[in-house]
């Protein structure tokens, strides 16, 4: 894998970078540990070369039954799902999945911290809005309401992420503050 | 995927496949939320075939940087890695891959609960074993220490998890025995 040049506040940068970076940080200034979870393929097909690694030769994508982070912080237990959007104004619902809603859902009940950050690409901001919101949207949407979630939402009930140097993307800051 | 058909103790299932049953049944019964992660490949080659879904046409097995469950059960952070051995007498550590190790010592650090599961096939006996052990050992091994964990060890220090109707393998009253 090569490594990419960066700068800092890099607009050229995805989400999932910013915050891989941002989870190495935390995780090497044990700070906390989050990881990403792999993406889950369906495999129909692997060969067993002679004298060499087995090679996956047919596989597919698979809607995935959970988010795509979750870990560990003072113990307890953080989940959480990132999305990137163009879209201006609005968030579409169509970003996640009923199984990623639904495991959002059980770790609140389990008393988890679920959230969601999204970035808002056109501006270049990022915001931690936790998953009440995100239920609440959803729920609305079922019974026929909005099929996205404002911005002014994430403005309003959720928490600016700033860009920063390090960590880049500072979401525990947050956590501290409205969790803990 | 084919559902298999199963009889009450049956020693022909593996111990991943009874864990995800168990794991199934707590999340069904909301008793905890508890996830086997997807397994790590490195995609090479896709191809995307008009009018169907996208085929992963080579790809690579990865060595996983965590353990293989995490969840979340009464607000805790729950993670382990699970076992199987033909050895009758012990466990032998290449078992586990560095990383694996290293991601168990830094949930401990994080206040998390990390242990390992490990089943005896030729006794047909499953283990709860709390990481501690596992990194003591790891660490002697290091120092040209015994390369294995022996059975007496979990015998001891462990706990025996019975095969059971439903849930297969009640690990959580352990935990609640244990940790909380
Ligand atoms: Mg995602
Ligand atoms: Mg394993």
């Amino acid at each position: 894998k090569k490594v990419k040049q960066t700068t800092y506040g890099n607009r050229g940068m995805t989400l999932e970078e910013d915050l891989n970076i941002t989870n190495k940080y935390y995780r090497d200034h044990e700070i906390a540990l989050i990881h990403k979870k792999p993406t889950p393929l369906q495999i129909v097909n692997v060969e067993y070369p002679k004298r060499s690694a087995a090679k996956i030769t047919e596989a597919y994508f698979k809607k995935p039954s959970t988010t795509d982070y979750n870990g560990v912080y003072k113990g307890k237990y953080i989940d959480f799902e990132a999305k990137e959007t163009q879209n201006k104004t609005a968030l579409p619902m169509q970003n996640f999945h009923d199984h990623q809603i639904e495991h959002m859902r059980q770790v609140k009940q389990h008393n988890g911290i679920a959230f969601i950050i999204v970035k808002f690409s056109n501006v270049n901001e990022v915001y931690f809005l936790d998953s009440e919101f995100l239920l609440q949207y959803w729920w609305e949407q079922i019974n026929g309401g909005r099929k996205s979630i404002p911005k002014e939402v994430f403005e309003n009930k959720g928490y600016l992420i700033k860009n920063s140097y390090r960590p880049r993307l500072d979401y525990i800051q947050i956590i501290d503050k409205i969790y803990l």
